[in-house]
């Protein structure tokens, strides 16, 4: 593979199973999918996933809607609660005809996006795992928070709901529980708003877990996951899929050897890697990374088990010091690597390598910033 | 500060006195300064070093040597062993005028690089703390790769280590000894060189916590370091710096509350902090790091204690629920964050702002990739 390394690719074959996994289940239980584009942050990757049936995208940054919007994607959810001085911006992007929504989870917030005189599409965030944001479903402030937006002239969309605590899980049993808590308790949200007289046509939820643990999503419109296209270590440990899932990995290269510790170092450390080490307090720990050879294929018992900026030191993952390693890597011996996390990866990048069922290759920029 | 956030802040005084703090010191121990710009990126923050005294660059990639050699630096020392298939972008540096010098820490490598019949100028490295790449001093095989070189027709320009086991360190004593180390085992991996009838002219050393440690550099012709531009919490546990000193931080933007937990939502998530815990296993864990108000002094007992990718909670350091924090930081408020990481967190950002000392602010851009 004549790519300079390290470099991040994309497995084609993987990424449209991912794809068309999750949107199968959506279209079984009735709900639309409105991908997380946050996880790939390129055009492309969210093409393939409207070419198999998405609607919309979901994403975390107004830069996310702005790249979006100009490559036209026009139906755009901003799921952050907007900062006051962030209005103008969106305000901007609505003019210019995108169908832009927004989230609120205070009166102070919704207070501000009414004053804008502009009649955004707003939902409103709901807590349904005290994971983070979100006002309560019982909670009093919901009524007001809805009131000050439907009669400040803004356009009530409805309710959303992320159940991340979803990331801290590992059996099916316990992500069905999850998923249900969250759809039920954004449908309860979605019932008081509606009791007390005002809109709320939309119920939407989601977190890759839950997503594809959901067994009813009854009363919700719509379902919002992001790293389901690519998949990751952490989504292996919590239990929704294989390491064999995995669509996105970082080619590297093989630039020395510590014969006597057994380590081979390659060219992608925690700078190629990202610094992300969400499988630490996992089930199993990967380290940066489980490390395949260049096709793709894990090798047993292979991982970067320690990462400096543009260092990653391969290793066994028994601890145990295999100076064999040295002769079957040599240097200039390609080898992938599996992330922890796929949204943080893929976010070192400036592009993609996709890579076809036949090896072929393509490049998808991706951006960054805000 | 009119900047819209989640940005990168680089407090201008802050910077300075760091630039102006380590090249004294090299200046006295009489040594050249090669600063490593894989912290900033920024061709901006480099000319502040040079014009302070520093000469020469020191890289992690070859993107860093094409663009800061595009932008008028000559003299740059690429300091990761290089792969082969990485020569040929090398070569064509250095046949547009760039005096690079290439790593290498092995005779496989050296027999590449001399393979390819340019005089490449070439140093080898040597392991003096066991931490990740490098032969040690004492191993025939400097000798033999020493010999490859200069039998092959390339400049064999001397040896170049990096203690960054420093890092892991946290008294003055430990540093001094590691310091002391480093210079030692760099100077005898010199001499055997010289005994061999081989040229090595130069002995290169560094990392910020050795350079700012070391009583003697007797033997080392340039020290190498590149943290200590902006300094992070991970040095000021090392205790080579305070959080007073860290220049760059993350401006954000207050966007939510949970009132019962006294969290404060704001819009510096991992994304824009990064995924580095470096001060997770230090004497004190930062979390995602340390709170500080929109002009940069710290709030006493307040950190970013946890992070999705575009949401960071702020919240006591002792774990209390606070409701106070509420209403001291209502929503749309700016809070700075310094990171726990410069190099990590700088790599977010597609660009710093310069925050000069009238308030003045100024956009520095960054690159990013390979």
């Amino acid at each position: 593979m004549d790519i300079e390394t390290p470099a991040a690719l994309i497995d084609e074959t993987r990424m449209a199973a991912n794809i068309a996994r999750l949107q199968k289940r959506m279209t079984e239980l009735g709900v639309r999918l409105r991908p997380h584009v946050k996880t790939s942050k390129c055009i492309e990757v969210a093409r393939r996933q409207q070419e198999a049936g998405a609607r919309g995208i979901t994403v975390s940054t107004l830069k996310e809607a702005e790249q979006f919007f100009a490559a036209g994607f026009a139906d755009i959810l901003y799921a952050v609660c907007i900062s006051p001085d962030k209005l103008d911006r969106a305000l901007a992007l609505c003019r210019q005809g995108c169908a832009l929504t927004l989230l609120v989870d205070s009166v102070a917030a919704a207070q501000a996006v009414v004053a804008k005189g502009h009649p955004f599409e707003v939902m409103i965030e709901i807590d349904s795992d005290g994971h983070r944001s979100g006002v309560q479903p019982e909670d009093a402030v919901l009524i007001e928070i809805g009131r000050v937006l439907h009669e400040g002239g803004a356009k009530l969309k409805g309710v959303l709901t992320h159940a991340g605590s979803s990331y801290d899980l590992n059996t099916p049993e316990a992500l069905r529980q999850l998923a249900e808590q969250e759809r039920h308790l954004s449908v309860r949200a979605a019932e008081r708003l509606r009791a007390a007289g005002l809109p709320c046509p939309e119920v939407s939820v989601g977190s890759t877990p839950t997503a594809l643990s959901a067994q009813s999503l009854d009363g919700v419109t719509e379902v919002r996951a992001g790293v389901y296209v690519f998949f990751d270590l952490v989504m292996a440990n919590v239990g929704v899929c294989t390491p064999e899932n995995v669509a996105l990995s970082v080619l590297t290269t093989v630039i020395g050897h510590q014969p006597e510790k057994g380590w081979v170092i390659v060219d992608a450390g925690w700078m190629a890697m990202s610094r992300d080490r969400g499988t630490q307090r996992q089930k199993i720990d990967y380290g940066y990374g489980i490390v395949c050879d260049a096709s793709g294929r894990a090798i047993e018992g292979l991982l970067v088990g320690a990462a400096n900026q543009e260092h990653g030191i391969v290793s066994r993952r028994d601890g145990a010091a295999d100076g064999s390693l040295i002769d079957r890597f040599p240097i200039g011996t390609k080898l992938r690597v599996l992330p922890n996390h796929a949204c943080a990866t893929g976010a070192q990048y400036p592009d993609y390598h996709l890579v076809t069922a036949a090896g072929a290759t393509e490049v998808w920029p991706r951006f960054h910033g805000w």
